[in-house]
């Protein structure tokens, strides 16, 4: 499924940008980008919690932790997991170049890899791709780095936001790489968001984790996450804003800019899920808790016979209400409601007419629809995620292509 | 996949079997089996842990809790679950017909759906294809009700064993429905087992729980099951052996065999995975407990990237890595191992040569393979999971089948 793309050109205050070719991929696409602030920035973000780490997070996770960094450098083409001593040492190297040439600390750089596990990243690419990045570097070049990014995304994925915090008007754009949310144990998804606000450290921190929350992790990545997932948000504050708390009107205006601009990364990442040809938002509402009702949400998500269901644009409810079954979590059996596009095809256990299933059916002929569950207990829980049809063409592609 | 199927007559003392045609399925093809033993029997089994359990289940639970049964009464072709009071009527109505003609308690029948949720199972054929099947009751009708139970199933799954026990040679025999293990959280499995042996209620139940565990959990139906998974032993006494207890020579030689002929059914329910051509048995070692080994075994089985690989026939150690290690559980990540039909394709974290992943390959080209992953924490916690591939086979199959 491919997503219209208008190229509008994208720069945001006091950052520069490049993607460029260095040949890790056979290809010779574009496979290193570097993302450059003018001035020390603040920095959050989250990684994946697979035990296995691949060398770019487990470097990752303490310069996030710190909070403070000024460069972003990622490659695609090689994941650099798996890669035990011989990896790590490539990847700081390959830090320590970039912080010599910029003039700033080692720890300074967030490195990001994405590309086949247990292959050491080479060197020799990195060491002249990185040379040829930091010429190339320019605030016109946001889509290069975008496009340097991907790996089996049939587009590119970036988004941009203005808002208005503290008396002033801040851009935030974000770039995304991920194509294989089809599978939650799919793919890294890769994600950097710059912005020119003036934020405090905690309050950046807070506005990551929520929105990443309601997108990148309603779209199950966290917990089935591969080995590279990072998602990375940089702060340097050259609009010269008045500081903000979270708590306050700013504070939540700026936080619901990054949550919206995540959540239309994350829909970008699902659209272009490897075979996929529709998407839908399963949203289930009646759980006890919120925690419940995304864990119900992510079994129907995830269930291999609704994907396929999907794929069939058969408004098969027995699937859903099975896979909402064996969520492990509280539900009135008897009384589950199913809704695919607003039409009710179990109502409180009542199954609905083969006239309004066919209505349901008709619907599911679009490329994105809503699907809405009650798990009847009463609860107030309520979570959605999205996910895609799972095709002939993920498994055809999955089994020749070796991640 | 097909395998090789001999119908070699099978006969439990003191059993009869049944298996006709009563409309149920559009097909025409048989749709109701019935297990009779000619005298009251202990039984024992397992039902579906899904929150959303079928009319039947609900039914079985306390019969089986009762530990005594004299008759097993299973259709295909309609599953009668999220069926509500009407599904109810139903399967109450056919136990009490089945019953009265025998002349038991209604509660000594025990019934089995399998086939579309959200039906209510039509009571005409029922009623019609339960009196024509009393007629046809046989001693000789094993295989008869093995291929009424079908649903999906490309072959009829059957299994005997014989054993000394009490100083006398018992029959177990065994038939089971189910193909779409491929994905944990498909189709429905029956089981019904039965056997002339005198065992006590308990030592019925330890036994069936403790082979349930060994096989058709190590598939992973068990918290991924569907609405109506029905595991049901049935033993008559009529071989008059002498009574054994649990632990055992006796007890324990005919826990394996019942442990035996599940696992022996389990793998030909994988073998009959929908649109598999080939399998794995996925062995976790150096495990912290058996439990977490069998957590990282199951996370490698139902991984889509993994079963894509397995169908690709590539030795992709990566992907059972990460899926290893989003499994939850400790391991070592720069020391994993993993084999492949016993060649070791990374050791102690150490990617082998070219050379033996081309070997690995050349393994992965059979039908059946052992994939062997060791944790690196030092513990002895093991387990094994067997699972199918996935390929464009089942994708078509389940777009265009509504279970």
């Amino acid at each position: 499924m491919k997503l219209p793309v208008r190229e509008a050109p994208i720069a945001v205050p006091g950052f520069l940008f490049a993607g460029v070719a260095c040949g890790l991929k056979a290809s010779g696409k574009p496979d290193l980008a570097l993302i450059v602030s003018d001035v020390p920035a603040v920095v959050a973000g989250v990684v994946t919690r697979n035990r296995v780490k691949a060398a770019p997070v487990q470097l990752v996770i303490p310069r996030l932790a710190r909070g403070k960094a000024q460069a972003v450098l990622i490659n695609s083409g090689n994941a650099n997991a798996c890669t035990g001593a011989a990896g790590m040492k490539v990847a700081r190297a390959a830090c320590r170049q970039l912080a010599d040439g910029l003039g700033i600390a080692e720890d300074a750089v967030l490195p990001c890899s994405t590309g086949k596990i247990g292959v050491v990243l080479p060197a020799a690419p990195m060491t002249r791709g990185i040379a040829v990045a930091m010429d190339a570097l320019d605030d016109g070049g946001f889509w290069r780095a975008a496009r340097a990014i991907m790996t089996t995304d049939a587009f590119p994925k970036v988004a941009q936001r203005t808002v208005r915090v503290g008396g002033t008007t801040v851009t935030i754009a974000g770039m995304a790489k991920g194509a294989g949310m089809i599978a939650p144990d799919m793919a890294t998804l890769l994600v950097t968001v710059v912005t020119d606000a003036r934020v405090a450290a905690p309050v950046l921190r807070a506005a990551v984790r929520g929105a990443v929350a309601t997108s990148f992790n309603a779209i199950s990545v966290d917990g089935d996450c591969s080995t590279n997932d990072t998602v990375i948000m940089v702060a340097n504050g050259v609009a010269g804003n008045a500081p903000f708390a979270a708590g306050s009107t700013d504070g939540r205006r700026f936080a619901a800019a990054v949550a919206a601009l995540m959540a239309e990364l994350a829909d970008m990442v699902v659209a272009d899920g490897e075979g996929a040809t529709k998407r839908a938002s399963i949203t289930v509402v009646g759980a006890r808790t919120a925690e419940q009702a995304r864990r119900a949400a992510r079994s129907i998500a995830q269930s291999q016979l609704v994907k396929t269901a999907l794929f069939g644009g058969d408004p098969n409810w027995g699937r859903i209400a099975c896979a909402a079954g064996y969520a492990g979590v509280p539900l009135v059996a008897e009384k589950l409601s199913v809704a695919i596009g607003g039409v009710q095809v179990l109502a409180r256990g009542v199954p609905a007419a083969a006239s309004v299933v066919k209505q349901a059916a008709k619907i599911m002929r679009a490329t994105a629809f809503p699907i809405t569950v009650d798990l009847a207990t009463g609860g107030r829980g309520t979570a959605t995620v999205t996910t895609s049809d799972l095709t002939p063409a993920y498994v055809k592609f999955n089994s020749a292509y070796s991640t």
